[in-house]
């Protein structure tokens, strides 16, 4: 076997549990396909779909799975290695014996599911296709134009499936656990590591060094950058100079695919001078406050909102805001500094479940998420319980494009100080992110403890 | 600018000669977009459409061009960053400016595209789409079924862009030999860190810090195992024990997507067993032979042909094949123990041009794919040409379900000691690969020369 899996049991409980959720549905649940990269046989690294993997863990390309919960029937479709394929890919694994492993015991070949699912189209309930190959096969067979593949998805699948993927139990916390462990040594190989006059590719070479050889993969693209202020960032040509200061957002997926994700900024090649200080220490204080608040019963948007001002508190010590910091975030003043959200679920996908569409995913029917600028990129906001796996990052940007248009408008100029903002137009930008579990009565810090004070992180660089 | 170009120039004469190639057409060259991994957002890293970057070098996804030889146009069909935009990936060029560094002075946004494909589908040549996302789009634009899309492509466009891109010119030489540099380097890290006890994977992760480091990426999923036998073998979970034969196979791709592609086989932490040097040696028999016929007029299929003859040579030798050995190469001997093919071209795809089709690129009108087993795995089997690039990587690899079937028929008997033959059931797979140019009157080693000899290899292992 290839990939490893949890045992049976806990496929044939999701399933069961997904089964009492939509009593009398037909459920179609598709794995990935391997993806061509610059022509079609030098595919990407494979990663199966991760709601797929949350129900029956075979993680290889050309399955797909349909539950009939009226019938209490569970089929997984697959095309068996030819003799053919074995003199290339040597033995593996039957589907049928791969299935019994997730206590699957009906298969078929893959061409059957067409059948299965003719004149179907108005009953089976399937989720939103991210990958045009999966989008192109749902609308063969439903006989359904593309452009209505997407919204025909199940509603009542996305919020059953939600359900249940936001509960971590002990065995994904433990997943999870590693995978941020994985993640924390990145980050340490990285502050040994770097050296005034290194590109930042560099960096993030030793980083893919360490996920790899801990037998994971990235998470999610490195952003490993000096201009950390940019928050779509995956450039790494620039050479980092001494005192430069780096930022990197950089996390694990561990063998079964569950992520971590941590964000540190530290100056390159020295300690952090006195205004870098200052600002570090600000959003220190943001995702100290921040990471204190988090337990069940609690608003991930008020979380968010206490880590937006507490970061004004900041910055109104130092002059470049004034006024009251409650006020000032409820006049969205947060925002010209920390355009982001806070945080966002994390699981089998670094945004756990974003493909189901985070209106259902970090929202509720109650508490819908808000689309004004700042909040609207806020993807978590609900209330937390027991169970659920999250980042905290809080940070400050200084994006000068933003400041120059904040300023010709003269926006909340009665709380911002654009004179003595106009000084950190280049600061560049500062992110500290951890991972925590929700408990029964609070949070708890996932996998091995990563340097966090100003300090300590200079301890670690001169240890390089 | 987050990518690197050759001067204007080279893109200009290119167009120039497609268009001489291929007056009065319409020409329709997609650009690849970006792809997600587990769901939309979380995208693999980008790589661009090989022949997309050969004619207009801008590696940026959300790109494609007309270019009309009968009006003497060339458009390219961008959407500009908007505001918005900016504030989260800065400030980066307009498409009308990364156009004009590439001698374009023509852009649309994106969507105009269709308006200039209206009613165009008899006309239109376009190549193969590997990627389901331009699948989608030109079935749209052309209004025609998805299933046809792909045989409707051009084939006058495909040998016109075959013709240019087999040609490799100075500046694209100079790009190969630094990816091929690259690949050095990382099977010498290889080489010096790999210790008995390690998985594969941390072999892999250090030679991925390797290429990454460098400001590159791999050219292919690296191939690092002790099953040297399994062709098709991304698997990587295997610990290494003291003796193991770990065959590597991997490759760097340069800033601007140049590959280098090579293989090496080496003792885990020990010298070779003598065993292990005597079928090595045969391996290293046949690449010396082979890359020394390297030349313009030489068919690469005689080349392939010798290189079996060398391997059958060897084994006769150590009394597993009996025979002449050329008259067992035309009796397929050989497909018993080397079931590919002997290389294949290289440069902006590490198979180069695969997606345009092997009949076309790897043959011609007059010399036609085979279709029997072994040579129906060779890519290339055309005469050679000065400018071409290519692999040359012979290898012995012993297959326990192969030799069976060959056994239970009793296949080639006259051939081959199949009591003899069943010792090596179990010793796994020795491959050699190196890089070459076509010149004037032979070829020349690409990149830096990785050691190759067993005592070469060895000195190199015990540097760690």
């Amino acid at each position: 076997m290839h990939f490893q899996l949890f045992p049976a049991s806990t496929y044939i409980n999701r399933r069961q549990q997904l089964s009492a959720l939509l009593p009398d549905s037909l459920i179609l649940l598709m794995g990935n396909e391997e993806t061509g990269m610059n022509y079609r046989d030098n595919v990407y690294p494979f990663r199966q779909d991760s709601s797929f993997l949350y129900y029956f863990g075979l993680d290889t390309p050309g399955l797909a799975a349909l539950i009939d919960t009226a019938k209490n029937e569970t089929i997984i479709f697959g095309n068996e290695l030819s003799m053919d394929d074995i003199i290339w890919t040597g033995p593996l694994p039957s589907i049928k014996e791969m299935a019994n492993m997730v206590g699957v015991h009906k298969t078929e070949p893959y061409a059957r599911l067409a059948t299965y699912l003719q004149n179907k189209a108005s009953v089976v309930k399937y989720l939103p296709p991210y990958r045009n190959a999966n989008l192109i096969r749902i609308a063969e067979w439903l006989q359904i134009p593309l452009q209505e593949v997407s919204a025909r998805a199940s509603t009542a699948l996305i919020k059953a499936v939600v359900s249940q993927r936001m509960i971590k139990d002990q065995l994904e916390v433990a997943a999870i656990d590693e995978a941020v462990s994985i993640s924390t040594d990145m980050h340490l190989a990285a502050m040994q590591f770097t050296r005034p006059g290194m590109k930042e590719y560099e960096v993030a070479g030793k980083m893919m060094e360490v996920a790899y050889g801990a037998g994971g993969r990235l998470s999610y693209n490195i952003i490993c950058s000096k201009d950390g202020h940019i928050l779509h960032n995956h450039y790494q040509g620039n050479t980092l100079a001494k005192g430069d200061l780096l930022l990197i957002d950089a996390g694990a997926e561990q063998a079964m695919h569950y992520a971590g994700d941590l964000t540190r900024t530290f100056p390159v090649g020295t300690k952090f001078s006195a205004l870098q200080k200052s600002l570090y220490n600000i959003v220190l204080r943001s995702i100290e406050t921040a990471s204190n608040m988090l337990a069940p019963g609690v608003r991930y948007i008020d979380v968010h909102a206490k880590a937006g001002e507490v970061l004004l508190q900041g910055l109104k010590e130092i002059g470049v805001v004034t006024g009251d910091p409650a006020e000032a975030v409820q006049q969205n003043v947060h925002t010209l500094f920390f355009q982001c959200g806070l945080g966002h679920m994390m699981g089998l996908d670094v945004h756990d479940m974003e493909d189901l569409g985070e209106p259902i995913v970090g929202y509720t029917d109650s508490l819908k998420k808000r689309t004004d600028f700042g909040w609207k990129s806020l993807r978590l906001g609900r209330e937390l319980q027991k169970g659920l796996v999250l980042t905290v990052e809080p940070g400050l940007y200084f994006i000068p494009e933003l400041i120059d248009r904040w300023k010709a408008e003269n926006k909340l100029a009665s709380f911002v100080n654009y004179t003595e903002l106009e000084k950190l137009r280049h600061f560049g930008g500062i992110r500290i992110e951890n991972n925590f579990l929700i408990t029964d009565k609070g949070h708890q810090l996932l996998g091995k403890p990563l340097v966090m004070t100003a300090e300590a992180v200079e301890d670690q660089l001169s240890l390089g």
